[in-house]
């Protein structure tokens, strides 16, 4: 409609002009230029809100209820009118693992601490007969998991403290620029999935502030998140390590210890959510129980909210499981997603593909 | 890259116009645009750093060394050479109190906890004859300080906590709303420094994110810090308390505990802006020993790097206090500072005002 106005303007200059000057003069070019800046600053207002309704900002989505859902939220809160949301409050949370990347048969980031402990255990020969190390380096997943979270937790600090933050994010960078998943031969960095990077670049271009909101690591996620999500590290909040400032040779620098800080999973979630943004998102994306409570913070606010669940449904393109998985389990919170008709995104039926 | 596909798409009009206009018609009013838009465009990028050096951003700033290094570091920065950052790096770090509004002669949040002991002490008898509340209750300021860290720790806990983070936000508002310092009449909130507002937009006004990082809490700044200073919660980083996620008959709440999550003072300031923003600030501004850390961990990366300390010489208009005061001591980071040559603001000399 705004757009046709523009139209009607130009038509009508066209013909006020057509009829005054007869030949050519500096006069009218200097009235042109008047009036092509003003069309242009017109252009310009109009903008994000005309280039969201011409073209397909999801392109790897499906028509369908998924995409009319989040299409129809966007379009609401950046409209002036009842659902109206001023750009400072668009605040969107999306979790990584199984939301923006693959998870599947173990967190990427379970495999980079594998793969650190195969790197490391020259260093430490007292590994081969100390579990849960001799296990990773004897191939033996099954008898690691069976030492549970205690064996993992041992397993994180071995590879994740005991190093400065700068060390650490070197080491993280030049693992994942490298790094293939074991049976699809993709680098794990290659397993984003196309259509979120679509719905994270479609927020943005809406005036929302995206941020990541993982039960992974912090410093695991910010060497690389601003390449591969468009997300600066500013706007990433996971799980952390203490983490102490000292001096060394009179050069200032931060030291990861091996003790959690932060749980960022769960009820975690919304209390990270509170510590680094200190004001309830509008939209929360998920895809499992561990998102749950960020989904019911964000969703219980006043003014329109939106709240997504990526569900695995796709086996032949990706993984299926939902209730009986013990990564991304989706239980309670695909139960409480029907119940108060948050958006369920079904992978096969609504994703044209998966991978960029 | 849109501008110059409207030029294009504009030459191409032209031509198929021309052939069918021989006289002056729209051809000459495309042409026109054409050239109209490549203006705007260059005027639009060459508009902040044009703006920046033609008129003055710190007119409460007096002409001087201070103000002279301020605007050569962000000119460096903000132009492309061997000192440009790009926009997403350039992160600024300001402290609040003392840096931002006043700290004599106690801190503000100090003020807000002593507001709160007289006006919940109908609720509790018993703080009659409890100390540090009798101390607060009889005005006795001297026998409260006495009781330290412990008697403080108390009284924060007794006021900041035991409430949902919604109750205490409200209740932070509404005092700082009304609440006047008893020495200038001035409420709180129009103590803050002018020269340093205008110092903030300035930074904004040339591709910076503006943060606040202080010893004081988290959330008894972010409730306002957005209208005061432009700085919106989720760049707004400081001390806390233990919050917790709770469903209270079925609505998410945040509750404040009576436990200290972290102090973001001294080495906690480089911690804390580890932990939120998660890269190494461009420039750092402080009063205090409590920001000598974080001058250095922003002082010590590579490249361009800015560290200023506001010094609190003006007795007549503010006050004049360091090596001897135990609010916001200037000791230690006063020598750092002539030995690095970091700017060190003169009150009485470099500021024309001090409050809006």
């Amino acid at each position: 409609m705004r757009i046709r106005q523009i139209d009607a303007d130009a038509t009508r200059n066209v013909k006020t002009r057509r009829r005054r000057h007869p030949f050519c003069t500096l006069a009218s070019q200097m009235r042109s230029l008047s009036r092509a800046l003003t069309l242009l600053s017109l252009v310009a207002t109009l903008g994000v809100s005309a280039g969201a309704t011409r073209k397909d900002s999801l392109p790897s989505w499906n028509d369908g209820e998924s995409k009319a859902a989040i299409v129809g939220f966007v379009e609401a809160v950046s409209t002036k009118g009842s659902n109206y949301v001023p750009p400072a409050e668009r605040i969107a949370v999306f979790d990584n693992d199984g939301t923006l990347w693959a998870e599947q048969p173990i967190y990427v980031q379970l495999a980079f601490a594998l793969d650190r402990v195969r790197a490391l255990s020259s260093r430490h020969p007292e590994w081969r007969q100390e579990q849960p190390f001799r296990a990773v380096l004897d191939g033996d997943l099954e008898n690691l998991l069976a030492g549970g979270e205690e064996a993992l937790t041992r397993l994180v600090m071995a590879t994740h403290a005991g190093m400065t933050t700068d060390e650490f994010a070197a080491t993280v960078l030049q693992w994942i620029e490298t790094a293939k998943h074991p049976l699809t031969g993709r680098r794990y960095i290659d397993m984003v999935y196309q259509p979120m990077l679509e719905l994270l670049a479609y927020l943005r271009a809406n005036g929302f502030k995206t941020f990541i909101v993982s039960g992974g690591g912090i410093e695991f996620m910010r060497p690389w998140a601003e390449r591969v999500y468009g997300v600066p590290p500013e706007q990433v909040i996971g799980s952390s390590i203490v983490t102490s400032f000292e001096m060394r040779n009179g050069v200032p620098v931060f030291v990861r210890n091996p003790a959690m800080n932060f749980v960022d999973d769960k009820a975690g979630k919304p209390v990270g959510i509170n510590q680094h943004i200190g004001r309830r998102p509008i939209a929360a994306f998920g895809n499992s129980d561990g998102d749950l409570e960020m989904l019911q913070w964000t969703t219980a606010g006043t003014g329109a909210r939106f709240a997504l669940i990526v569900r695995h449904t796709d086996a032949r393109r990706e993984w299926a499981y939902d209730r009986q998985s013990s990564i991304g389990r989706l239980d309670h919170a695909l139960d409480e997603a029907r119940s108060k008709g948050w958006t369920v995104v079904d992978m096969a039926r609504d994703w044209k593909v998966i991978y960029p």
